[in-house]
Order: C-alpha cells, then sequence, then structure tokens
C-alpha cells in the first residue's frame, strides 16, 4: 500500500507524522494534502535509512541535489563523498543521475548511505545498458522502473509527456530538446515509429509504482533549454499531458509530482507556475532552475537561484540546484556545495515572501545578533557557518571580539549605540 | 554649467552623444530624458579619464562596483588593482569608499585611473579627518565636498534625507541604522542637537553640485539593514523627503539619482521600486542589493542578485553590488570580481524581462553555439569567459571539440541531432 492508501483507511503512517513534526504543521493537514495530491512524501519502504521528507503545499521549500557518475569520471566513492556534502549542507532529496560506471552498484551504494529520498531517472540506466537505441524496448524500460524500485528508489523522473506527436515540434527550436530522457525517447519514437511506452503503457508505469510506492515525478523532456523557446508549444503541450496523467495517477493512490523549466527569463516564471496549477491541479512543481539568462556559465548556482526565488513564490515546491558547472562540466564536490547554498537562499527567500509561518524568525535571529555585534552567534546562525567563519579569520582582525575590517571604528552599528 | 544646462541651450554635448551610441538609441531621447530628470549621466568635467555611462529610464541597468581601503587595509596599490578588476570585468561605475590611509591621495589614484564614473561618500572623508564628532560643522562638511569635486568625482552619496526628527525613529528597529553616513549623521544631530547640514543647507551642496556637475546621488542613511526593518517609517519618511529635495535638484539643472535599499524581502521589492518612482517623479533608483534575506552572509552576492534582478526589473536603473565579504571583511580581489559578475547577471535578467531591445539576441547567440556545441563560441559569449574556460579546461575530456564531461555521449544535443 502507498501512504496514500493507508491515509485513507484513517491509518496514519509513520512518515506523514514525521513531516507533520518537521515542519510544525497538524498532520491532519498533511494527511488531507497528501490525499489531494497538493503534498508528496517520496519514501520507498525499502530505503530503511530514509527520514521522510515532504514536498508542497504548505511547506518548506524543498531543494534537490543532483550527484551520479558520467562515462569520464565513475568512481562511487566521490559519489558518496557528494551525498556527505549533500547531507551536511541540509539539501532536501539528491536524485543519483549516474550515466558511468556500474549504475546498480553505485545506485545501491547512494540508497543504502542516504537518510535522503533518492530519485533517479530510470531511462539512463536504460540508455547506459543497451547496445544501440533499437535494442530498446518497453519491456527494458519497466522491467529497469521496477528493478530501481526494488532497490528503494524514493521517486522516478519519467517523461511520459514527450509523446510522437510532440517530436515535429523540436526542429523549430533554437535549443532543441536538453533533456538526456527527453532526447533518448524522441531518438527512439523517430526511430521505431512507434509511440513513448511511459505514455502509452502509463497504468503499466502505475503498477510498478504503486507496489514500492515510488513517488513519480513527471520529468519534463521538452523543457526550454534557451530564453528563446522559455512557454513555447512543446513545452507546454506536454504540460497539459502531464496534468492528464496526474489524475490518472491520483485515481491509482500513486504519489505524483511534476517537473518544470528549465531556461525561463524572469517575467514568464510567474505565468509558468501558474498554467501547472491550473492544468497539473496543484501537484507540487519540481523546477530546474530555473535559469534566467543563458549567458553566464560558470554562474549558473545564480542565474538558477534568481530564477529559483521567484518561481518557489509564486507556487514551485522543489527547486532541483543548479551548480556553477552547469552546461560546462559535471560538477566536482566544491560545485555541488556551491549549488546546494544557492538554492537554498532561493527556497528560504520564496519562504520568507510567502509569509511561511517561522521562516522569517531566523533572519530575525541573525539580525539581532548582528546589532549586538556578536560574532559567534552570527557564525552559527549563518546558512553556511563554515565559509562564513573562514573569511572572517582570513581578513586582518585587531584583537577584538567586536572587531570587523570592513569599516574598522567607523562601524554603523557602534556608531548607532551612541545615539539610541 | 552641467550637461542638463547645456542641453537645455540645444548644445548637446558630446558625453550624450557617446551615450546614445552606447545604447543604440537617438540622442534626442537621451537629451529628452536627462532633461526630464529620468536619465543622469555622472560626468565632472575634470575627470580626464572618463567614458561617461548613462543611468535611467529606456537604457541599460548598469552596476556600481564599491572598492576602498578601511582602516586595517590601506594601500593603494590593492585599490587601484580592485578597480582594474572593476574595468576589465564590465562595471559601469565604481565608488571609493575609502576609510584608511591617506583619502585624498587614493582619491586622486583611482580618478586618475578610471574610465568608468567615480562616486564617493564625501562625509567618510569628514568623519576620518575629524578627532571627535563635535569636531565637526556644516562648513567641514561642504569644504570636503568641494574638495571632491574639484579631484572630478563624477557621483557623490549625500545622506541630505536623514533629518533630526526622523532620529528617534531608529530606536524601535531590529538592525538600527547600517549607512555609516547615516548613523554618523544621527549620531552628530544627536550630540549637537543641531538638524544635519545637508538638508538644512541643501542650496549649499546644489551649487558645489552645479559647478562640477557632481551628480547627486541622494543616500538612504536609514535604509533597512535587516529584513524586519523592511519598508518601515523611518526609510519611507527619508524616502518622501529625498523627493522633495530632487525637484529642488531638477529646478537647479542638478542631475540627481535616489539610493535605496538594502535588506528587503522579494515580496516588498516591487512596491519599494513604486514607491520611489512615485515620490522621486522617476529619478534613476540606485538600489544596494537588495538582499532578501538576511542568514547568507558569505553569499550575499547571491541575496542580492535576486533581489537586484527584481529591483532592476520593476524600475531600479543602477545596482550596487554586493560581494560574498559583505557583513563579514573588506572584499578581496576574488570577491570584488565575484560581487561584479553576480550583480551584471541580475541586471541582464532584468533588461530582458523588460524587453530592453537587443537583451536578449546575447542569450539566443548563447544559445546557438550551445546548439552547435560551438565550446569555442560558449566560451567567448561567456559574460565571464576566464571562468567558464578554466571549468571546461579541468575536466577530464577526451580529445574532441565536441566533448563534455557532463555527459559523455549521453549528449541530449548530440541525441537531439539523430532526430530532427
Amino acid at each position: 500500500m502507498t501512504l496514500i492508501t493507508q491515509a485513507r483507511k484513517n491509518n496514519i503512517p509513520q512518515a506523514l507524522k514525521i513531516v507533520a513534526a518537521d515542519e510544525g504543521v497538524n498532520v491532519d493537514f498533511i494527511v488531507e494534502k497528501l490525499q489531494s495530491g497538493e503534498i508528496v512524501i517520496p519514501a520507498n519502504p525499502r530505503h530503511s535509512l530514509l527520514h521522510p521528507v515532504g514536498i508542497g503545499s504548505g511547506l518548506r521549500t524543498k531543494i534537490n541535489a543532483n550527484i551520479g557518475t558520467s562515462p569520464t569520471e565513475s568512481a562511487v566513492d566521490n559519489e558518496l563523498a557528494k551525498l556527505k556534502i549533500c547531507v551536511d549542507n541540509k539539501a532536501d532529496a539528491v536524485m543519483d543521475l549516474s550515466t558511468g560506471g556500474d549504475l546498480d552498484t553505485i545506485r545501491q551504494a547512494i540508497i543504502a548511505a542516504s537518510p535522503l529520498p533518492v530519485g533517479t531517472v530510470p531511462i539512463y540506466d536504460v540508455m547506459v545498458n543497451s547496445k544501440s537505441i533499437t535494442d530498446v524496448d518497453a519491456d527494458k524500460i519497466f522491467s529497469t522502473i521496477r528493478r530501481h524500485g526494488e532497490q528503494g528508489v524514493d521517486f522516478i523522473t519519467v517523461h511520459c509527456g514527450v509523446t510522437k506527436d510532440l517530436v515535429p515540434l523540436i526542429e523549430s527550436r533554437v535549443g532543441g530538446v536538453v533533456s538526456r530522457g527527453g532526447s533518448f525517447l524522441a531518438a527512439w519514437m523517430k526511430r521505431t515509429g512507434k509511440e513513448n511506452p511511459l505514455y502509452e503503457q502509463f497504468d503499466r508505469l502505475l503498477d510498478i509504482a504503486y507496489e514500492y510506492d515510488m513517488t513519480l515525478s513527471l520529468g519534463d523532456g521538452l523543457r526550454p533549454g534557451a530564453i528563446a523557446d522559455a512557454s513555447d508549444t512543446a513545452q507546454l503541450s506536454e504540460l497539459s499531458t502531464l496534468g492528464e496523467l496526474t489524475e490518472r495517477a491520483r485515481a491509482r493512490d500513486v504519489q505524483v509530482m511534476i517537473e518544470g523549466p528549465g531556461h525561463v527569463p524572469l517575467h514568464l516564471i510567474r505565468e509558468n507556475m501558474e498554467i501547472q496549477q491550473k492544468r497539473c491541479k496543484n501537484a507540487p512543481f519540481y523546477v530546474l532552475g530555473p535559469i534566467v539568462t543563458d549567458v553566464a556559465p560558470g554562474y549558473d548556482h545564480i542565474t538558477s537561484a534568481i530564477g529559483g526565488a521567484l518561481a518557489a513564490w509564486y507556487g514551485a515546491a522543489f527547486l532541483c540546484y543548479v551548480t556553477p558547472a552547469e552546461h560546462l562540466r559535471l560538477p566536482s564536490l566544491q560545485d555541488v556545495k556551491d549549488g546546494i547554498i544557492a538554492s537554498r537562499i532561493a527556497a528560504h527567500a520564496a519562504d520568507i515572501a510567502r509569509n511561511l509561518p517561522g521562516a522569517a524568525q531566523w533572519d530575525l535571529n541573525m539580525s539581532q545578533k548582528r546589532k549586538a555585534l556578536d560574532w559567534e552567534g552570527m557564525l552559527g546562525l549563518a546558512m553556511d557557518p563554515e565559509k562564513a567563519r573562514k573569511y572572517r579569520e582570513d581578513s586582518n582582525l585587531p584583537d577584538s571580539p567586536e572587531a570587523c575590517s570592513m569599516c574598522g571604528d567607523f562601524c554603523a552599528v557602534k556608531i548607532c549605540r551612541e545615539t539610541v
């Protein structure tokens, strides 16, 4: 039974109680929103170390960090080091997007070590473990998905909305398809002439998802990969399909969230959130960025923090981080950390703006420490205490607990003390 | 004569022609908006190396980088190195906020070396060169301002709106006063019982500003320094005063812009921009950040990029950068660079959103290079080509011009080529 089914039977699962306690809300609220589909709790019962996390309406905005190997960098130890950074820096979830090395072993190692919900994109596994595109069929796709469920994966990206009729729309795009799964499925449909099995056999997918209570993250295989493609017909047509599939999943007690773009200019973010809420009946929206300009490779943690803050303020529930390495290389350990902090800043800024109870209290505490020139207090409250402390220690300071190299004695806080 | 006076006499100064050419707009537009006060061109005729820059309505959003010494770090060479970083990384203006070392010499060196407009905060100079607070009087303040004009300073921050009646409002604030100039003037008024000379003798200030065509940047000495203080009575009362002074400056052909916050949560940014536009009759708004959360010291280039993007989209013309060192220490050379790039990202994202002609073309060009897997083209178009190149070079790549460590052969762009 999935969490939804259990909750429907007035048997409140422990995961819901944990989420309610973590969020400081009543458990009845979680029960209600889980049943309506406005909250998901990705929690495969086989993921033994999991501390469940709620994503959706009325909850703190969550952030996901993508880790995983590539064909050129495939050491499992490095991925476990990335996972440790995710946990230490308070990411809310991780996705294993590995495409290099022994994928089964890497995935198993990550799940075994992760207290965070773990997501995957099973179609990558299919791609990597096929000799050629025509070596792939529906059975292979669904058996791979089942395997991920058996291993304890909590949520899976499935590009069910990339349908055959949408493939011709790709041609007129500036950026084409930038989703690996989306491009693979489009190429497969073009080559075989068949419909996307994840769409055509959606009920088969629901059976597996139900069995392992894997939350479906309906992927946006046709998300814009260029500002010029934002909100185009390909993207919005796929979203409509995802809305239909959301209702089918909910009718089967399968948890579902929706993935979103991508590259979106500032002025189109709000409309993107509103369209999703309408078409997908308030299913939690899980956005990648969005990135608000194409021109800053090396700084896409910043372009996406700008977009993510707006998106979360206007309703996105779950931000997928983007690292400085985006568009350039596989992220390093430092890139993973930088991506997490930038994404957490966006999420927290949005939580303040949407007046989430308690969110601004953290800021109030920090500002009170600043006013008191209580440096230990400030460093302890910092989102990244380690970097803040290093910055302070690297400056030339006179030996005084209140000293600061920015203004020295010309400190507004000190001068202000003499005034009031 | 100031640029405004010259333009009124149908004598179009060269600076306006340069700005029109740089912005790709008709010079008549610049003339009209300069006269209405919606555009300023800070350009002291004594600043010989200056390449003039226009700030305001209908123009590209500009960004300023603060440099300058502090009592603990006062080497002039280091400030010239920061200036070089500002020029190389395409800041649009710099402010010398020095408070340590020989301020006159440092200022002179920066002006002599800078093609960018240079701003200062003369009250810092007054503070540093006074034995005590009671050593300061109106004559000292105005003679210091004149000295800055003689040296070729293009724009000055003057906290004219911090009036005696507002000082009691400071007491109830969480963050007090975080503007050094604002706190100094508040302390001076409290100690002497006198009104702020920059307010009381505003005409005297206008005389000096007119003589050197120094653009007045009416400072927000009472800007909120904590999310909890955003849009409070102290801030908005000061802004109303600045609106009155704007009209007095315009009547005297003195260029004027308005400084703005500071710490502002996302949901109050738009209203802050709209209030300023109304009360200050569309004078260019020069905002510090805004920073959208208090809790991320070490990352305030990101908190301010989020706020700055929104502010500029909703009407701010000029973004003052914030570096990762904010709230922690005097910025290093790397901090200066990080601050500039983050601020440029915010400005450019806003220019796309407000549909500034040509802004999105850069993004289109980049996306076309991405689609073509033209790495040299991508790196050349990057906002920071140096960092982007280093990222690419640091990854383990097979020897192929199209290779990338992110996805290897599982590259959506490559797969997509096989599809369309």
